[in-house]
């Protein structure tokens, strides 16, 4: 029901990136599902990828392909992951950037490929060759809404977000896309997203700048603790703007250009736990007065994996038992449970690990009522603070994975 | 809907364990919701407790009189857990074991409290000692089956389990009763489970013997990854069965009595996973081959949590690649994905880390339409193995928990 999410805002082109999108066919009819990326020469690119020991041949080919130079193209298809399929899916991989590389007149290593869908399968190669020319047909830097379309696979609306800002007095903008709705744990990546900036950056800094980004957004989000096999975010800086070029990632110019990143980034995180597989709520989790971030975030995590929670969640029952329960069993060192504190947006729920004394469940239940819910947990132990977003477990999302492949 | 579980089989009596169960109004009007055990002099008892942070006011309670000397009486209450109650619900569970000790002439230590139900409530500790006065009214050795219902929460079914064995050509015998449908991973110990032996053993063997049984079997089984705040197992022995005394944790009679010790708690741990809330598949995960049983553990634990592999199962979809994808996220050291292999039963889905050649999604779809399936993993790594019992994640869970309090 993607909640509290608006319609894609405005994408602004990024000068020197091309995207086509079109209907391939790959394995239902008349849905978009092939999107092509061209960038100009001079292009950088730096990306994250899934930790997931099972990545998915894209994964592979892309890695040893971008180690080799900055990339010109990129190739995202939906409907099959072509993760679990060997030797044969990487050949598959490869097989559809030499198509597109031979199109465009580029070396196939120039091309990044992406995919996600359904595990296990093999990729419908000629189908996704034969889609190629309508995509590139259709090339132009207007192209982000219908990109953003086009990698959706159980996603319910597009997600983008677009940035502006100034570098030196020049104008510099940062447009991204992501997809991603269910098996989100991103483990130092992300769902597949693509973010843009017509920045002068060197790979360096670029290479800085989408590992911070992806540390504190689409690290931050789990909606089922499923790590995919296919996470992939990519950042791509054309230099077409005309600004001196950020060579190392620090001072003034890398840090505003990091900073609208990372916005891109979260405006992108968030619209993947909103948008979630049967998710009705939307919850911000800060974990504070942890001996460490680490701790801290296990916290966090153990509390939005928590089935006993999200069903509560879902069931909007202030059943702040499942939250204590969950923080009692996080796997960190030391734990005083007499100092826990926790809040529901302003509503103290419970103090030195009991409840409340002024708490009533009336006001547990307003909060509990709202699509937004701000959980608060204070472990009283020290100065780490960690935030994480999730959401809820309803009938839903197991009638989504249910019924997935059918 | 209690998989494959058949009618509570006969409970044989211990010589020496008397059980009362009443319906004191706790919670609900009219259900059974209070067990008392009063043991003979000279028993013997070992526990092992839950290890959240959070443990309950009766667990803390428990721990503190067990350590002081053997227990003559539990003291069991369904309806409300008394966790999270502070220092207030130490006090309630002290108050109702001076209750149950001045009806029976004992000192208050030599009572064991036990609570589960709704986290977070204090206890009705008037309502509770109220019906202590009935519960002893109808104490006698026969009473297992009474107390298997009375302990019962989300239960769906009375969970009872019964060995006799010889020990020195004495008949023993071992009679256990569990409850616990779900909040269910037991961490070094196990939902509500009482097991009773009249065999004589010291109490250095017995806590020997409660460990290991519950090592590898309630420690053995997740339903969603939860710790209960209230998780015990108590192990007691009468002593009444005329062998010579099991002295240390070791030696043919020791090891025949753990043995049948282990028995009765696997039937019983297989009970709780059987009766999961909403459950409708049994799944027993094998993962062969690791480096370590910690290694194996992981994996297994990482399979049995994922709400993706979970969901699968619940549609009967043998979307391996789910499977695939959790061992790839798991935390261990070190994996060689080209080195994993998955059976469903007889069936080989995956191997050498992709699909199986000869496997058909036919063979798959016949193993996950059963009710009961043994899904098998191969790290291909080492000589370890591990064994956990687990369940699908069903619209029944979601149901079942969002529904809990209301």
């Amino acid at each position: 029901m993607a909640i509290g999410l608006k319609d894609l805002p405005e994408l602004f082109p990024i000068p020197g990136v091309r995207l086509g999108t079109t209907k391939a066919g790959i394995r239902k009819a008349n849905r978009r599902d092939l999107v092509v990326f061209v960038c100009d020469t001079g292009t950088e690119a730096a990306a994250v990828f899934t930790r997931n020991r099972f990545c998915a041949a894209p994964v592979i080919v892309a890695q040893e392909h971008l180690a080799r130079g900055a990339p010109r193209a990129l190739l995202v298809n939906t409907g099959f992951a072509n993760a679990g399929t060997g030797a044969p899916g990487i050949e598959d991989a490869a097989a559809c950037c030499d198509a597109l590389a031979a199109r465009l007149g580029i070396a196939p290593h120039e091309v990044l490929p992406f995919s996600t869908g359904v595990i296990g399968e093999r990729l419908p190669v000629e189908r996704l060759v034969a889609g190629l020319d309508g995509a590139l047909a259709g090339l132009g830097e207007d192209g982000w809404a219908d990109a953003a379309e086009g990698i959706m696979t159980t996603d319910t609306v597009p997600k983008g977000a677009s940035r502006r800002i100034r570098i030196n007095g020049v104008e510099v903008t940062v447009t991204g896309i992501a997809k991603g709705a269910g098996m989100i744990r991103p483990d130092m990546a992300t769902m597949l997203a693509f973010i843009a900036t017509d920045a002068a950056v060197s790979r360096e800094a670029l290479a800085a700048g989408v590992r911070a980004a992806a540390a504190g957004t689409f690290n931050r989000i789990s909606v089922d603790g499923d790590t995919s096999t296919n996470d992939a975010c990519v950042l791509l800086a054309t230099g077409k703007a005309a600004h001196p070029t950020i060579v190392a990632p620090r001072g003034d110019a890398y840090e505003r250009l990091a900073a609208a990143v990372k916005e891109v980034a979260g405006d992108l995180a968030q619209a993947i736990v909103r948008d979630a597989e049967g998710a009705t709520k939307f919850i911000t989790i800060d974990v504070s007065g942890g001996a460490s971030e680490a701790d801290c975030l296990e916290v966090a995590y153990t509390i939005a994996h928590s089935p006993l929670v999200k069903t509560a969640f879902f069931a909007s029952d202030p059943n702040w038992g499942r939250i204590l329960a969950a923080i009692g069993r996080a796997p960190i060192a030391r734990l005083d449970v007499g100092k826990v504190t926790i809040h529901l947006d302003d509503v103290c729920v419970v103090r030195d690990g009991a409840r409340a004394p002024d708490y009533t469940e009336a006001q547990g239940q307003r909060v509990m009522a709202q699509a937004e819910i701000h959980l608060r947990v204070d472990l009283g132990m020290g100065p780490a603070v960690a935030r994480l977003w999730t959401c809820d477990l309803s009938h839903d999302y197991v009638r989504i994975n249910a019924e997935y492949r059918t």
